[in-house]
């Protein structure tokens, strides 16, 4: 029996016009049900689970194949393309027609790929995680949110919506379900995202010019 | 028995003047023999496993005291720390006397704590790894040398080398033990210092200006 019968999402006219579309982690039929009624959408995310990779892996890729965005824990990349190596794992979903695949990490952080770029970026270092449960959901809320902020939805702004995604994450886990992100300050998230920038920056310059410097 | 029983490495004149000290995994008396030995070098650095974390644990804290920088992987951090979570657990580290703990992640990257400063990276990523024998002492191999490059060993100094470490760790993995990195050449090693700044790179711009630039 599937408790499900008979849930079919129906979107209201205004919900129909979404410019960003963030399918949750339901039936792939489903999401693909709504990813429908939104034609004109300028980016469709999707997130999934094992449950789906697992029981309905048919309907799942037919619904990748019609969304621009993926993202997805690291385990369920793997599993989903049946693929040990991450790399491998992402080319193989990219293939099917999303334009990126997100990759989140938990305590190791990020990585999105996409056909021509790769972007990785640490977990914000906290000493103490009070509840980590919906880590992985504020970060795609913060991610969406972020680029919903955007005109333009290109690489950079993804990767900016990442860190804010993470930024996000990072306090939500400090308290008990939203309590800590209901009170969120700008000055508070941009302070983090300015630490982000500071904890991954390096300079770059090439090694022979490093040697000849103390020759 | 103690199959080491009149192991007590001698260095010669010539290394006791090292700059730059690489402590290889041995018993934690026997490195602490050997950094006595060059009470001058600029920076010691130290490596163990969890076998000296198991089994010598007080002469491995009495060793760390007086190195300048340990380099060990994820799971020997917290280990070494008893202190699951790895940012409360270098601190422990950094307070028992070194300047900086580098944890190497495998594929997940490296970060590097210092009592003001935190760096990660991601590690390179590798659709092919061929043979990972060798990629974390591949990594501070190369982290060493490049320093040893440099005229000031401060904290952008450090960052550099860390990429330079993972380049090189990168390389090593691709084919079996050091032929691949036998053969490499400067353009080589840049061109992956370069993709490592692509990967990580990120805008910095304040998330309220962001917002007014679509209202």
């Amino acid at each position: 029996m599937n408790v499900f019968a008979g849930f079919q999402p129906k979107l209201s006219e205004g919900s129909k016009q979404a410019r960003l579309v963030f399918l949750g982690n339901i039936q792939p039929d489903l999401q693909r049900g709504v990813r429908e009624q939104i034609p004109n959408a300028d980016l469709v995310a999707l997130d999934t689970m094992n449950l789906w990779i697992e029981t309905t892996r048919d309907s799942l890729q037919k619904t990748i194949e019609v969304v621009d965005l993926v993202i997805i824990n690291d385990a369920e990349a793997r599993q989903l393309a049946d693929e040990p190596n991450l790399i491998k794992a992402a080319r193989k979903v990219l293939s099917w027609g999303p334009r990126g695949l997100i990759v989140k990490r938990g305590e190791y952080g990020a990585a999105m790929f996409t056909k021509k770029e790769y972007f990785a970026i640490p977990a914000y270092p906290l000493e103490a995680v009070f509840d980590p449960t919906g880590a992985g959901d504020t970060f795609a809320g913060g991610l969406m949110g972020y680029l919903a902020s955007q005109e333009k939805i290109d690489e950079a702004a993804m990767r900016r919506a990442m860190i804010f995604g993470s930024v996000m994450a990072s306090f939500n886990v400090e308290e008990f379900g939203t309590e800590r992100v209901q009170r969120l300050t700008y000055d508070e998230i941009n302070q983090r995202f300015r630490e982000f920038k500071r904890f991954t920056h390096f300079e770059e310059i090439p090694f022979e010019r490093a040697v000849k410097a103390v020759q």
